[in-house]
């Protein structure tokens, strides 16, 4: 046993003994400790900030005095001037070992830090993000010793950091001369620590220290929004998030009909991916501002979308997927940078793009896989990706299976006649009195329910203006409880429902759920053909996910995920009403939100988890609902609103399903042949 | 021993037994025979042809017979009727072994074929270049086991040509998917075989069997001139070659001027980078036209220069190379892509920069080293760069030194009265008759002296338009030797010389070579001014050498190596007349031609000597004249041109250097002090 004092890191749990004087952030440093420093112990950075434990800790066989510690010096007392810190902490540069100690390092002072999810079930995300900073003294130039100044800076960041064979993108030396000058030959230096295609670079280089951070952006691409997060790489907090409508919409709704537009106008592809790219700056544009950063330290970037979207952003056209057997381009991660797709934040940031799973299951898929990891449940868990396209996915530790399925976009309230986006003043909550029929709704923008006192005056600035997804879903679901609707899906006359809020409009009858006309507003109702545009949605929703049960062999599944960007929303009882999932425990059905947008930033906070996916996804059965006949089959099954004879049984135990059928009334059998074709061609 | 046929390749000696039946390339690949072949085998692209030799050959204990191989197939035919085959040649992926045979590869059919270089003492060049065409056959997309047309591509070509790991270029993606499906997944691609910094990537596919070439560019980028070989990177062949006049000389005829002008200029570096690639681009246009080849097949190009050139090409100010201590931004090889550089060529063309070996020896002089291996040499060799800056090395197997001198463009016929370029009209050749001073000479057009009949008749086109860089130096040289000039430089007058040539030109006298005015022609002279220039240069040359061979601890070389642009062009005995390089054996004295230029040649066929180069620079000694003492003596010492009592016993020994002295006349004084200011603010 040594006689040097012992020093007890938590929570890793790792020691050692250590001489008289050695600085705390050398101890950890030796040991292998996850602290913190980005001015390698020269007392600038306080990132190694440690908050030393005084007293007996058996567990440890330490006992920890005050006195086991150098004395608080001026260095300390300068940061805490400057900047503040927290009574107790010293700083592990400053801090040196005078007798046996337990040293806390605190999460902020972890490189590889948790990033907590707001979800309790969901892994915790491990900071280790592509690009770190690094401050560095660099040799000056010697005449008799010839070196460019880029290989001396490249030599501090081996001897100083241990990053070895480190290159520079071509604009850093562009730009570095003058910076090494102004720094007096001590500058800060944004490192991307290399990936699977490419050695370490260095990509931005500030003189002296720098206090600012690097920026990453995590990106959900869908057919109809495209969100993304900006996301601070030293923290892995989220400093702003937005999306903007895809403005590839005016080219076609869903993506089928993008793929048309691209076979049928020469150039088409390029118009749309132009069209992508610039909302995307747009949008990158806004986040920076609202963040109040420069775009330039946006440094890396995560993607992720459906395989239509992967190969227009990317300029690929994607005929080939119009057709059976939707070959990829390429399915595997992409590593690119950002002035390779126009990007306009830094020039050289590193773009990743998930890998696609097959020619219908994208690196949006992928991505769930990743945030919601099916691959270490142990329960059997479907996880349901809500949106203009559904993915799919189906496992458990043993195996995992993934579909797509074409849910086009009426559960995101397109193609719904009083549809609108999630925004203020959209009707996103109801209920239907069963008895009196009459609906009582929330608008987002309100807690209150529209039959409260005050709620008119809580929504005065946005008034009521239409319905969203999760909306749309829950009054489906409702006009089916209250026996608005019946099972096949039609709405009853008055004379049926008992109520005059059912009229007649056109061959079929609408139900009124607001009438806003007094005052200048809509007028909202549901209409015959909303209802089959949300059959065709949930019976394409529900058939991709019998058909993985098929496939898997069960006929049950544990737990359900709902996931999509409105996913957080949809009520699991009226989910289930309107047969979008299969039966199971309500309990069991949770929301994971934009599970898609989470993949990305699990992807960008942390490189070993592309490493991951791009495994997992290897070990992924794809299925291609297109050539499946039980896909077919499931989904003229599914296309109606549940009864109470249907197999779901506890729903059946839930609620009463009113055993109601209007079809005495035959003018209905026109539309459904409509949508049911437009449907086909969707996939054509 | 094996009861197998026993085939013998030559040259290589390998050898083997191999079963009845085995076509020869599947032999030669076993035994790692080196044998071209870019379909693989299926008689496509007839690159396998093969010389089988029947007879005894006792050296290989075998007797082959024409029995030995199979007979003369179809495919074999089919290709001798299409494109015509050497008689007795066979395709080595058809010709199968039927008993003991030994057969040749001829050099057409090795991929790493030698490249003869036309001096004899010149190492051959080795094909290995960084870009290869693989015909591969493709596995169709399938809808059960769905992936990437791309990863399929990847995977023919790891199971069909063993190249691991290969990436594609963002822009293959974007074409790829209907070329495989023109091709019926039959597809020629051209894959760049990484290098230290990247992995292997596709730059290139057609649909099908690719007949052509792909082309690569070794460009020697001189502060005057820029040079350009498009060299075919199948058979190593220069099929086009050209040179402009750097564009960037409107900013500064030496480096050092144009460093001022950056520095006097906002902006100025990024002008002088935006005219040097215009330059460039423009000369490839020129070069691709030439050969009749889209410059989208230019895949790779190679560029030396010097260091001031290296960083106003790359887009770096180069303010750091125009004062102590000489910093250069990057010293190391730079591998790039074409677009990255705005170069017009194939856009991810790759494009590798040499290293530069100082702050001003540059990659130009690393060229040199490669294309003149004196680190290979056993005798001490001195090779000299000739150029407006000179690149001078010396050395041997045990060291090798380095250093620049700032000549001046006067020995690229700048700054001389009559000077210019060398271009047909231009006097390259002198001799002037020591009893009665007349010159006879050359021009560049004509083999004839201007003394010979029909001389006249022969320069009828071009005329006599003004002296170039070797013709200045063999002028000089000659007057030398006539008694016109004496050993300080000064041009005697008429009484003096006793020739009425010599004139009053201002306050000294010129020298009059040749009255072109009687046709409206030019008056070609020699001013002493001239002298005072081409002096200043040699000065400078010469001093560089002398201070290496101090550095080295000798007073004499073994041998001379006179390279750049015009180096071949300048008479060794006139050199050393002019005591532009140190005594030695004239026998000893020789012309590498542009030598940078070759080593880019070099570099550009054989990726190894990319490899190589790195290592040499690392191990050459950098000497920097700027701030050694002893080159401004020898500078000093070395303005005369020299006098039978100096240190050239060699010379002395050949020529008699008339004894005079015109330096009565006082008025000279003045243009020395001028010249020799003018000289020193260069380094400025």
């Amino acid at each position: 046993m040594s006689n040097d004092p012992l020093v007890v890191f938590t929570p890793s749990g790792k020691r050692g003994h250590f001489p008289l004087g050695t600085p705390i952030l050398t101890a950890a440093r030796q040991l292998g400790v996850d602290l913190d420093s980005v001015c390698g112990g020269r007392g600038i950075c306080s990132k190694c900030q440690i908050a030393p434990a005084y007293g007996e800790f058996p567990k440890h066989g330490v006992t920890s005095t005050p006195t086991a510690l150098s004395e608080w010096n001026s260095v300390e007392q300068r940061y805490k001037d400057k900047r503040g810190m927290i009574e107790g902490r010293r700083l592990g540069c400053q801090a040196t070992v005078q007798g046996d100690i337990v040293v806390d390092v605190p999460p902020e002072s972890q490189v590889h830090k948790q990033v907590v999810r707001k979800r309790v079930e969901a892994r915790a995300i491990t900071m280790n993000p592509s690009v770190r900073l690094c401050y560095v003294e660099v040799q000056q130039p010697d005449m008799h010793e010839p070196s460019g100044d880029l290989e001396r800076l490249i030599e501090a960041l081996d001897n100083q950091w241990q990053i070895k064979g480190v290159r520079a993108d071509l604009h850093i030396l562009q730009d570095m001369q003058p910076i090494l000058r102004k720094g007096d030959w001590k500058v800060t230096v944004a490192v991307h620590l290399g990936d699977a295609e490419n050695p370490a670079r260095i990509m931005h280089i500030w003189p002296g220290y720098y206090e600012g951070s690097i920026y990453g952006l995590a990106v959900d691409l869908g057919s109809t929004t495209i969100a993304a997060h900006l996301c601070d790489l030293q923290t892995g907090d989220v400093v702003a998030s937005s999306g903007i409508m895809n403005p590839q919409i005016r080219f076609g709704e869903d993506l089928m009909s993008r793929v048309s537009y691209s076979m049928m106008n020469p150039g088409g592809a390029a118009e749309m991916t132009r069209a992508v790219r610039e909302g995307m700056n747009a949008l990158f544009v806004q986040l920076a501002t609202e963040a109040e950063i420069d775009k330039d330290l946006i440094v890396d970037a995560v993607f992720v979308c459906n395989p239509v979207m992967h190969h227009l952003f990317l300029g690929i056209d994607p005929f080939e997927l119009g057709q059976a057997p939707f070959a990829l381009a390429t399915s595997n991660a992409m590593r690119l940078r950002a002035e390779d797709l126009d990007l306009n934040i830094h020039p050289t940031a590193r773009v990743y793009l998930l890998p696609c799973i097959a020619g219908h299951v994208g690196a949006d898929a992928a991505a769930v896989a990743l945030s919601e990891s099916p691959h270490l449940s142990k329960d059997l868990v479907l996880v349901v990706d809500v949106g203009t396209n559904a993915e799919i996915l189906l496992g458990n530790t043993e195996k995992v299976l993934a579909c797509s399925s074409p849910t086009g976009p009426a559960f995101e309230g397109a193609q719904i006649s009083s549809g609108q986006r999630a925004a203020p003043g959209a009707i996103e909550r109801v209920e239907i009195d069963k008895t009196t029929k009459e609906p009582r709704f929330k608008v987002i923008g309100s807690d209150l329910w529209s039959t409260d006192p005050g709620f008119d005056a809580a929504i005065a600035t946005s008034g009521i203006t239409g319905i969203c997804g999760s909306g749309i879903i829950e009054m489906v679901a409702e006009m089916r409880l209250a026996g608005i609707v019946d099972g096949p899906g039609l709405i009853g006359s008055p004379d049926q429902t008992g109520t005059p809020r059912c009229f007649l409009d056109g061959r079929t009858y609408s139900y009124l759920v607001w009438d806003g006309s007094e005052n200048g507003g809509p007028t909202i109702t549901v209409t015959n053909r909303d209802i089959r545009e949300i059959q065709m949605a949930k019976a394409a929703l529900y058939s991709g996910a019998r058909l993985l049960m098929d496939k898997f062999g069960v006929d049950k599944v544990d737990r359900v995920v709902l996931a999509g960007a409105f996913g957080a929303h949809i009520s699991p009882l009226h989910a289930m009403v309107l047969g979008m999932i299969p039966d199971a425990p309500l309990a069991k059905v949770t929301s994971a939100g934009n599970a898609a947008g989470t993949g990305a930033r699990i992807a960008l906070l942390n490189t070993e988890a592309r490493t991951e996916i791009e495994q997992i996804v290897r070990q992924i059965h794809k299925i291609e609902t297109a050539i499946e006949p039980r896909f077919q089959e499931h989904f003229v099954n599914a296309s109606n609103i549940p009864n109470s004879a249907e197999p779901f049984p506890i729903l059946n135990s839930l609620v009463t399903l009113p055993d109601v059928n209007f079809n005495a009334d035959a003018r209905n059998g026109g539309d459904d042949g409509e949508t049911g074709g437009r449907r086909r061609r969707r996939r054509g």
